[in-house]
Formats: structure tokens, C-alpha cells, sequence
């Protein structure tokens, strides 16, 4: 595999509101997406976008919120009340390659190929297997390869 | 405060390298610096860069590893004996000054602001006051300012 970018890191956090507050009145976050509902994933999410060099398209950080008593942060979150880091998440060109990939390397990937909360498919890898962090693989956006 | 740079993510690993190997051989990383010890911080790092549009200055991951037994991260590999997610470190401009912001929000600062692993003056901000994640706050080195 070719290390892609650092897409986002992934925070859960018991309320997305509380959460846009702090990154917002503390961090001094100036754009901060719309909280939407990913009910397959069992999550709500939103992202705050970090600046760089060359504007607001630093790696993000994806607020989310259990979708309801099934979500699988739930766990997360009964072991890490106020939230905390939950994953990283890396972009390849091609996801059906990395998928590959990882599989040739016997790294447990965990469910099923899916499109995630960019609109592009993704799958996660078991953290054990990942140093510790349970780590998305997503496929780049189209419009935004490099 | 204005939100900054997305500077790194703090990774803890029991092993740099094995570290090393996994974020080359398995994630394709073709940019890793070398280990170096940072004894009064107590860890041995060294920095994984991810690419962006414009090159390789995308959020570092900073791989730590206990320089000796004092080290202040070794009740985290306690916890987490893979090693895994650490903490976050945004840039700001001023650190004095954003210290004092921090300060006035009652936000608790865990110890005297220092030297870190880039040569900048750095603090560390308690993880129970920012939403489950021990957070770092480095002056952005000079000559890289936006």
C-alpha cells in the first residue's frame, strides 16, 4: 500500500452539540459541517475542518455520536464517558485494491465494504492488527485525487 | 483561541521499531524520521509524514515510546499493551498567549510550558476539560507560520 492522506481522526463523543461547542469556543474551529445521520453505521457525524498552508482542507476531525442503543461506539463510550479518540482514517486510491492489500498481509478487516460518511466506500481494520488503532481505509473522494 | 494546524497525532508504541516497520511495510509511509530521545519528556519519537495535495507537511503521526521506566507514558501502555492513540497537538501562534486563554476557560494545564519534540514551546492541557483527549499546544515553528 501507498500511505495516503490522514483523511480524519475519529472522536466519539456522548453529544455532537457539546462536542461543536468545545471545538468551537475553546478551539476557536471556524467551519464545522452540519451533524447528519449515518443509520447503517449506527453514528451521527460531523466534521471540523482544520486549516493548512493552503486552507481549510487539513486532516478533519469527525464528531460522532451513537445513532441509538445499537451503535457500535457505544462500547467507547461506556469505557470513556467524556469521549475521547476512537479511529484514524487513511485514503487510497483505489479501496477494492487496498482491500487486497490488506487481506494478502492477513490484517482482520472487519465487516463488509461500505460507503462511508464522505459518500465513498470504506472498510476498518481490526486495531490489533494496526498497532492498537482501529484504523478506516476510505477511498479518496472523486474531484479531489492527488 | 483560532484554531490552528492539526500539527500530529501522538501514537505510543512499546516499540518505535516495530513501529516503524509497520507504518512502512504495511500502511506504504515513505517518509519517517529518525528516532531521537527527548530524556526530560521521558520518550524516544520520531514523526511518520503523510502527504497532502502540495506534499509531505500533511498531520504527522508521532510515534513515542518510554525513554525508561519514569516514562509518562507507560501507564497508558499499561492500559493498552499494543500501544495506540495518545493524544493530539494543535498549533498556535503564541504559546504564552495561548496559555493565558486557556488559563481564564479554567481549563487545567498539566505542568510548565516546555520544549517539544519540533524545538517549540509546547503545554499539555488535561483530557477530562477537552472532551476525553489529552490535548498538546505548540507554537507553530518558525518559518513554517501561515
Amino acid at each position: 500500500m501507498k500511505l495516503g492522506r490522514l483523511n480524519h481522526i475519529g472522536v466519539a463523543t456522548p453529544s455532537i452539540a457539546d462536542s461543536i461547542a468545545h471545538y468551537r469556543d475553546v478551539m476557536g474551529a471556524t467551519d464545522i459541517t452540519e451533524p447528519f445521520d449515518l443509520p447503517e453505521q449506527g453514528v451521527k457525524v460531523c466534521f471540523v475542518n482544520t486549516p493548512t498552508d493552503s486552507g481549510m482542507n487539513g486532516t478533519q476531525i469527525e464528531l460522532i455520536e451513537p445513532y441509538d442503543e445499537s451503535s457500535p461506539i457505544n462500547n467507547f463510550l461506556e469505557k470513556n464517558p467524556a469521549g475521547g479518540q476512537h479511529h484514524v482514517c487513511f485514503e487510497v486510491p483505489d479501496i477494492a485494491r487496498a482491500r487486497e492489500e490488506f487481506e494478502e498481509m492477513g490484517k482482520r478487516i472487519l465487516g463488509p465494504t461500505r460507503i462511508g460518511a464522505h459518500g465513498t466506500p470504506i472498510f476498518f481494520v481490526h486495531p490489533k492488527d494496526m498497532q492498537g488503532m482501529l484504523t478506516e481505509i476510505m477511498e479518496t473522494p472523486k474531484g479531489t485525487e492527488h
